[in-house]
């Protein structure tokens, strides 16, 4: 069976849409109600967050867009300290959608859900017209959080001199996996779509001095460190032997002369930790899912004049150095 | 200007986008932050919910898919008795949208987003690209709101026997404002999207017992009495006479046999109040902008006995009885 216009009119195909994928997989007792708006309860401060998801191929190794919709929400609430607890989950349809398909994303939303411990409480659908290729879907997650009482709020803005900079994992699967999915290569890479909770649960529980955290998405690591950079007023030098790449991805971007600083990822975080808890942080990483690759990548060097700033350093394997500006440009489209 | 594909990189084209449209006209203390997560005051107990809207025309008369987003996402809160507080942002833009249209879209959604006395907080920005026709937007907001503690929380579940049906104005206009301009038709009809902000807030004030409320939307006014109706198992006898629709409205329903029971609207509620309280409701309501034409519609009456139930039924102009029956089919697609 196909999604047809009639399952967005508001009337009774979408009632037995919502009945028949959504409210089977995201089952919970806020959403079983079916309300317009959920009610749940609430904290003193909480963070709030949105993410439309158009990737395309809808499915790919290592994931689809549902697992990507819950992972990118989720891991943006965490970035920000606090405890990612609702999603609400707006979906658009093309008109010719398989069924099936679209009931194995929303199962995989609610995998991914129930994984990361947060709920999925509310939610909208709407049909559009497929204009042409194989019909797909969007997806926006928007996301509530609750702020950690316990931990101050890091941000691009605090980072310090002397601070380590720490990549969680690998970089460029996601990217990586995506573009090989849409040249129809087989690349042996999978998208490393995952929800960051248990590591970032690790690092605050253990009281490590987090100045920023960011997951690294579209744009890369070379667009989140240079808006560390440019906010806390800092350079920030790269060691390019440290960066984890596994051997797939580094072939992959060898032979299409892709720069694995502005390939994006969706399970990776990277984060500026003081000097003293840097070994530490590593370690409660790796000792996490998703962080077996986590490593110390850099550093930070402080800078009082608006004129010594020099952004992103990268101290090539060569004994060069070359300075990571931001990305300029397309990147890969719609790879989240 | 126009879009790119390049302004969804995440990368420096994003940057400059979000700087000259978004922060320019959303500009305030939460989003100039510019973070993934804003992190803000909560509330004990809080409403969320998500609307995507994916309206064409994007412009029409009375209104754009901005004020639009804006008011969908700020009627639901209000209508689980919330008091309307942040909103979220997603866009998703084909490529070759004009960057002025999208600025007069996104100055509307701030003007109507201040009208309504909420702020947005966060917002997502992705580009798709334009597979033929205008090149159009859509926009996802999703909403927090903090829920009164002073009232209870009606549903479409709540309403009891002798209850008086109130529609807080004239039906049909959002609908036949876009089936005209699709059409290509002048038909001097305006859509009513509006924030019932004031209209809600004095009800609840003023202690008005309201046993359910819900804004009339895709699926119009028969597809929100149904459910109340199945939902409350009871009767809801509505009176033909006393549905308030302007004549341009009517005029146009004659003319394409449309029935105005399942038309949309953006700027109307429906309530199921209890009768001693009616008469007040349907004041406060014309007192507050956009309430000039509320109205009592109808009559609940509770049925014991499943086989009792009898759904919707309009008591027409010349004497018969009609079941007002769930929407099927496709209604106007791309309606909201």
């Amino acid at each position: 069976m196909k999604v047809t216009m009639a399952h967005g009119s508001g009337g009774e195909s979408t009632s037995k849409l919502i009945e028949s994928v959504f409210a089977k997989h995201f089952h919970n007792e806020i959403l079983d109600r079916l309300e317009d708006s959920a009610v749940v309860d609430g904290s003193s401060k909480i963070a709030v967050t949105t993410d439309s998801f158009v990737v395309t191929p809808i499915i790919f190794p290592g994931g689809d867009i549902g697992r990507l919709s819950v992972c990118g929400t989720v891991n943006d609430l965490l970035m920000s300290s606090s405890t990612p607890k609702y999603l609400t989950c707006g979906c658009i349809l093309e008109e010719g959608l398989d069924l099936d398909v679209l009931d194995k994303i929303i199962e995989s939303m609610a995998q991914t859900a129930n994984e990361a411990g947060v709920k999925i409480i509310t939610g909208d659908t709407k049909v559009i017209e497929n204009k042409g290729g194989e019909p797909g879907l969007i997806i926006n997650t928007s996301g509530v959080g609750f702020i950690r009482k316990d931990v101050e709020v890091p941000g691009p803005f605090n980072l310090k001199g002397g601070d380590k900079i720490i990549i969680s994992g690998n970089l460029g699967d996601h990217h990586a996996t995506i573009l090989g999915a849409r040249m129809g290569i087989s690349n042996n890479i999978c998208s490393d779509a995952a929800p960051l909770v248990e590591m970032v649960s690790k690092l605050l529980d253990n009281g490590i001095k987090v100045h920023a955290m960011r997951d690294v998405t579209r744009g890369g690591l070379g667009t989140v460190l240079n808006e560390f950079a440019s906010s806390s007023k800092c350079q920030i030098n790269l060691y390019e032997e440290a960066l984890p790449v596994s051997d797939a991805v580094k072939d992959f971007c060898g032979i299409l002369g892709l720069d694995v600083m502005y390939m994006g990822n969706e399970g990776k975080m990277v984060l500026s930790v003081a000097a003293e808890d840097a070994d530490r942080a590593v370690s409660l990483i790796r000792s996490s899912k998703y962080g077996e690759n986590a490593t110390i990548i850099g550093d930070v060097v402080k800078v009082n004049d608006d004129d010594d700033i020099k952004g992103v350093i990268l101290n090539t394997k060569i004994g060069g150095k070359r300075t990571i500006g931001l990305m300029y440009g397309e990147g890969l489209p719609r790879i989240c």
